[in-house]
C-alpha cells in the first residue's frame, strides 16, 4: 500500500482535505461540510472517517496528516488551545492525539494562516524568497512570517498574529479583548458591516439592489462588485485597505521583507484593495528605506493554500 | 603586536570607543567629542587619530573595527546611507573605507540601535535567549530584532526600526516624512517638548522650579526627577509608555519573542515608564496567547550596550 500524505484545512464552514505523495504532488483535493455545532470530538471523527474513505478509495494508508484549524494552535504539543470560531467552542482540545489515534499516523496541526503562510512558502510566491510576510484577510485577519526561509512560529505557534497588531489604540472592541485590532478594522466581517451601514443610511444604491437590501447578503464580494457604482462603498474598501497598509508598514519596518503576500477572501478584490496597499505602504516607510524591492502580492494560491500547507507540514514537519 | 579589537559607537554629541582582544574582554575605554559641524570626513578623521593613538599607546595594532552610526547604514556595503540627526547630514558616506584607509583594518558598520542590539545580545541579557527585541529610546526610537540568536538585518541592515511603526495614523509629523511614527509620540524629545508644554501652561510648577523655567533644560531626566510632585508629568511619562507598549505589543504579536530590552536614555525612567509598559503590553497582547514568559527588562549594559556591539561585530562580524 503506497505511503499516503493527507493535508486538511478546517474551516468554520467546510473542512478541505488533500492527498498526496511523497513527492508532494497533489492529486486528490475533495471537502466535507464542518457541521461545528457538533463540538470537537465529533469534527474530528468525520474529518477522520472521511480520510480514511479517501485513503481506502485509493488503496493507500496514511503516512502523515497535516491539519490546520483557526484559533490558537500549539503546534509544538499538538493541542488546540483556543477555537473561538466555531458553533461550540474548542478549548484545550488534543486534536493531533485524538485524529491520530483514528488514523494511527502522525498528525501535525498548525494554526490555519500559518499553515497557509507554509503553503505560499513552499507551492507558490514564497518559493524563490527568503523573507515573506503572508496576511490573510477574511472573517479574521491572521498572518504567518517567514525568516531565512522559515516559518516564524514562536513557542506557541502564535508568532505572526498581525491581525492584532493595535492599529486605532482607543477603537472597537476586538475578540482578543484589546481595543482598536487591525482584525477590527479591516476584516471581512468589519468592512461587510460598514457595507451594512451605507446601504442602512442610504449611501450605497446599488449595493441595496444587489442584496434585495438584505444585510445578511452584504458580502465583501457584492461589495467588491458595486464599488465603481457606490462611491461610498469603493471608498470603505480604501479605507480598509488605508489599515491593512499602516499593518503591513509596521511589519516592513521591523523585519524588511522581500515579499508580502496578501491572502483570504478579502484579496479577491484585487487592485482595488491592492492598489491603495501598495501606494499607502511606499508612503509610510518610503523614506525611511527603498521599498521598490519589496514586492506586495496576492496569494498565488487563493484559498488553497491552506491545505497546500497542510500537504507540505505532514511531509516535511515542523520547522526545527 | 597584539591583535586588537575595536569598538566604536558614534553619537550626536560624543563617540566612544573601546578596545578589547580577540576574547572580547574589554580593556580600555574612552570617548571624544563628535564635533560633527565639522561634516563625516573630519569626524572620521578624528575618530582615526583616536584609535591610532590608543593602539599605539598599547602597542598593539588594530585587527578590525566595528562602528555603530545613527541613521540608515547599509551594513553590506559599508556605507552611511543617511544620517539626519548630525549637525551636518551624510548621504552616502563610504564610512567603512574612509576609516579602513587610515587605519589599515577591516572596518564593520551598523545602525547604531542594532549595533546595540547586538552588544545586549552578546554581552547582556541577551546571552541565553533565542528571540530579543531591543527597543532604544532616547532622542529618537529605534530597534533591533534578534531571531534563532541571530540578529536580524534585512537586506540594508534596516530591518528594526521600530521607532517608525505608525502608531497614530495622523499623527505628528515624523522626519522620515510619516505621520504618527511611534517616535513622534513616545521619544525622548516627544516627552521633553510634553515637559515644556506642561510647564509652559503653568501645570508642571516642580518641573518649573528645577529648569528655573528655561526650555532648553527640560529633560526626560529631570522629569522623571519631579514626576512624583508634578501629576501632569507622571502622566505624561506614562502616555509614553502607553504609545511604546502598542510599538512593542505590536511586535510582540509578530514575532512573539523571550525578552524585550527597553534601552536608551528614557528607559533610564526605570519602573516610572516600565510599569506601564509591562501592564499595557499584557493587557493588549494577554487573551490572544500568555505573555507571562516574554519578559520585558531594561537593558543591562545601558549606555554601553553600542559600543560593547561593535567590539562584538569587530570579532565575530556581520550575521550570516
Amino acid at each position: 500500500m503506497p505511503d499516503l500524505f493527507v493535508g486538511v484545512d478546517v474551516g468554520g464552514t467546510s473542512v478541505k482535505c488533500a492527498l498526496s505523495g511523497p513527492d508532494g504532488k497533489v492529486f486528490h483535493e475533495g471537502s466535507i461540510p464542518t457541521e461545528s455545532h457538533e463540538g470537537p470530538e465529533a469534527v474530528l471523527k468525520r474529518i477522520g472517517d472521511y480520510v480514511t474513505f479517501l485513503t481506502n478509495d485509493i488503496g493507500g494508508r496514511p503516512a502523515a496528516l497535516g491539519m490546520g484549524l483557526p484559533g490558537l494552535v500549539d503546534a509544538h504539543k499538538g493541542i488546540s488551545r483556543y477555537l473561538p470560531n466555531m458553533t461550540t467552542h474548542w478549548r484545550d482540545v488534543p486534536a493531533a492525539a485524538i485524529l491520530g489515534r483514528q488514523l494511527g499516523c502522525e498528525v501535525r496541526l498548525l494554526n490555519d494562516v500559518r499553515m497557509a503562510t507554509y503553503g505560499e512558502l513552499i507551492y507558490g510566491l514564497g518559493k524563490p524568497v527568503n523573507t515573506m510576510v503572508f496576511i490573510a484577510i477574511g472573517t479574521g485577519i491572521g498572518g504567518g512570517i517567514v525568516i531565512d526561509n522559515k516559518l516564524r512560529l514562536g513557542p506557541l505557534g502564535a508568532a505572526g498574529e498581525l491581525g492584532h497588531q493595535t492599529i486605532d489604540p482607543t477603537g472597537p472592541l476586538c475578540g482578543c479583548g484589546n481595543h482598536g485590532c487591525l482584525e477590527t478594522l479591516a476584516s471581512g466581517t468589519a468592512l461587510a458591516a460598514e457595507g451594512i451601514r451605507l446601504m442602512l443610511v442610504g449611501m450605497a444604491p446599488a449595493l441595496h439592489d444587489a442584496v434585495d437590501g438584505d444585510p445578511g447578503k452584504v458580502t465583501v464580494e457584492v461589495m467588491g462588485a458595486v464599488a465603481e457604482q457606490d462611491e461610498p462603498v469603493k471608498q470603505a474598501i480604501q479605507h480598509a485597505a488605508f489599515y491593512i497598509a499602516i499593518g503591513v508598514a509596521n511589519v516592513v519596518v521591523a523585519i524588511h521583507p522581500e515579499l508580502v503576500v496578501i491572502g483570504g477572501g478579502v484579496a479577491k478584490l484585487g487592485d482595488l484593495l491592492l492598489g491603495p496597499i501598495r501606494h499607502d505602504v511606499r508612503a509610510r516607510v518610503g523614506r525611511l528605506f527603498p521599498v521598490d524591492d519589496i514586492r506586495i502580492e496576492n496569494s498565488q494560491l487563493g484559498s488553497k493554500a491552506g491545505v497546500l500547507g497542510a500537504i507540505a507540514l505532514a511531509i516535511h514537519g515542523l520547522p526545527a
